[in-house]
């Protein structure tokens, strides 16, 4: 098979992430990844090492061409709310599309976090720390610009704000649709504005 | 091995518990439970009939044993508020102590979800909406006693309070300790009080 030698390593990282988002790490065999990748068991170990080894890189680029893009589309909105807004828009977006029953590979590999080796929970820490970042670094701009108030605890919304995106994607592969994922939106929208503790009735 | 003819069921379940919640139930094999449970493969499939049998069995004793217990727990709180604080520091004790590697089976399983049985799906929905139930119920109480403002959308803050529930479960598994997790909490409690609109500067 004399195309073999030349096949496309970014294709064929492209298909086992298919086969990991789809089985998850530990249920994906070396069988299934050779099925889809259309390329020798032999050629597959000699580009990638192992099954470890290239999930390591299935998630390295599945991260780069959704999360990484997502956030770097959004450097260019100015407008703080609106810029973590159209976050949430995204990845409602990407809940609800053809790929929902997969979820996201991210948060997917976070649950089997404990179970993965260090260099692998790097990954998904970086992930789920940069958009924390993100949060954060907008809430700061919003609040300097005026359109976030001044009063709020940018560190600590930030990591509410991560946890609802977070839950977002998980309850998306069940029984929550569209709609009830803009709910969830408007409660991230609503941690960004004044907080005013309620009177109780004496 | 004369006192296999009478092992306690329960005692079997919660064995299986163990398995399932730290390994998942892909990765879970029959000779791992097996070996847990300390019972012949025979009385295994004699007792509960299959490895998902034995999987439904183990969700709805973790389900009642952790979920329903702390609601029930919170149905004497009276205050409103104080009920769902309540819950977020008993999630978070739970997602901190001895069993935080392995997160919390309910939501491990909401994350496999597409991949599972429409029976095993309808427990995880179930559970967390009972989950979300509570949410709504305890905020139109509150409504109802002057602790939570009235122009709070129960229904929506709901599915908001579920969603960072889960995020939080979610993120105790990675780097989150408990300070980042009660960071959460006050996320949600934040989505308890009056929403005020900034006034953007011009």
């Amino acid at each position: 098979m004399p195309w073999e030698k030349s096949f496309d390593l970014d294709d064929a990282v492209d298909c086992a992430i298919e086969v990991f988002w789809a089985k998850g790490f530990e249920a994906t065999s070396m069988a299934d990844l050779v099925d889809r990748m259309g390329i020798h068991k032999g050629s597959l170990y000699n580009a990638f090492g192992s099954k470890k080894e290239l999930f390591k890189r299935a998630l390295l680029k599945y991260d780069q061409d959704n999360r990484q893009t997502t956030l770097a589309t959004l450097e260019g909105v100015d407008d703080a709310v609106a810029a973590i807004s159209k976050l949430f828009d995204a990845v409602i977006a990407q809940s609800t599309d053809g790929s929902r029953e997969k979820g996201c590979l991210l948060v997917n590999t976070a649950l089997e976090h404990p179970n993965h080796d260090l260099d692998v929970r790097e990954i998904v820490d970086t992930a789920l720390g940069d958009f924390e970042a993100f949060f954060k670094r907008r809430i700061k701009r919003g609040q300097l610009r005026g359109v976030i108030p001044k009063s709020i605890n940018a560190n600590q919304t930030a990591k509410s704000l991560l946890a609802l995106v977070v839950g977002l994607r998980v309850l998306s592969r069940g029984s929550f649709g569209a709609s009830q994922l803009r709910a969830i939106k408007n409660g991230a929208l609503r941690l960004l504005t004044e907080a005013v503790e309620p009177t109780p009735k004496s």
